[in-house]
């Protein structure tokens, strides 16, 4: 399975407010075996949110939205969902159903923007705030508070899956332009998969279908680099 | 100036590595009045970089691509910025010079994934580290290392820039959905474009061309709503 992270936010586009929701979606979906190939950020802009959405289902077999879904008038990822498929945005019999009952509100209180969705998409209850978020076709969309988004995502874990791949890591105390030989050596070696990134140590992790194969890699690495303390 | 950031790494798709990278260049373009639209993350992959990037360049003003130089088999940001413009990667002689020349390296020391460019491009020294950057016509591309990439951005700041905005905050203890009417009522009184932050406690964000506009948006949404601590 391939997926693709959508956040929308005009706060991620001027640095105000770190991603953490995609650093945090793409550790579980990578914990589950779903290979992330694109995250991008978006404006709260209708256009811009149907856009992306529309590319990224064609190319992906899920994608997962978050922010930018809520009362207030820069709250537009609904409307942009529902424009990339089409559809009208139409309260959710459902949803009002379920905040009605569970989060203790009358129907006066819940605004319109609260309980639209696009037409036919299934509602995903909050249970840690207000606003439902939704699943149409293979368009998940969560809610922005990053409480909110992690438990939603948990209730729908289950449907993202793919095949689990194995890592290890070896942290070596030399420049990255020495190693490139024992790299390509443990490339050939091992059924693994290579990525070097250089910092104070250059960390490098070995990823393969197996988790055995990954811990051989590494420990015939770890025999030919200078070690990191 | 619209702008658009592309980072590169298996490391951000799989919530290894926070894309910090991201926040930090979005917050700077912001600083400097340049427009952010876009910011997307990448694989380590040639024809997924070349894509992305002949997209951003098609459309915004600067495209600014950060990671994935460097020495080893996974760096291939070089190529992916060379394949965007049908052009060939090639060894940049005043890239190497320069090196030489500061770098205390020998001629024999720089492997060639190092001193290769797309042809044509201005080289950006890295002061901080080894790999150079470049420019290829509105396309920037800067090291994946944090200390690098800002001392590779902050010696071409000035060629990005664009009208500056100015801010004010305010915190109310309310739920956001009952702010609604007043933050309708805040657009229409000044001219300024008003964001909704959920969180603890609701931020308010107005944005506007005139620092005094900003400043007295705030004040009167202040008076306006329950204070937050």
């Amino acid at each position: 399975m391939k997926a693709a992270i959508v956040t929308v936010g005009d706060e991620l586009l001027t640095g105000d407010t770190a991603d953490s929701n995609a650093t945090w979606l793409a550790g579980r979906l990578d914990e589950r075996g779903v290979a992330v190939e694109r995250i991008t950020t978006v404006p709260d802009r209708v256009a811009d949110i149907a856009r992306v959405v529309n590319e990224f289902r064609a190319e992906y077999d899920a994608v997962i939205v978050t922010g930018g879904i809520g009362p207030t008038h820069d709250d537009v990822t609904m409307e942009g969902v529902a424009a990339a498929f089409g559809r009208r945005l139409t309260r959710n019999e459902e949803a009002l159903d379920w905040l009605l009952e569970h989060g203790g509100y009358a129907a006066g209180d819940l605004t319109d923007g609260t309980t639209k969705l696009p037409e036919g998409a299934r509602p995903l209850n909050n249970e840690v705030g207000v606003a439902p978020g939704c699943v149409l076709e293979s368009v998940y969309v969560f809610p922005g508070v990053p409480a909110e988004m992690e438990a939603m995502f948990e209730g729908v874990a289950s449907e993202f899956s793919g095949r689990v791949t194995y890592t290890a890591t070896v942290e070596a105390a030399e420049p990255e332009s020495t190693l490139i030989d024992r790299l390509a050596a443990v490339r050939e070696e091992f059924e693994v998969s290579v990525g070097s990134y250089p910092g104070e140590h250059v960390r490098v992790k070995l990823t393969a279908g197996d988790e055995g194969e990954a811990e051989r890699a590494a420990a015939w690495l770890r025999e030919r680099v200078e070690p990191a303390e």
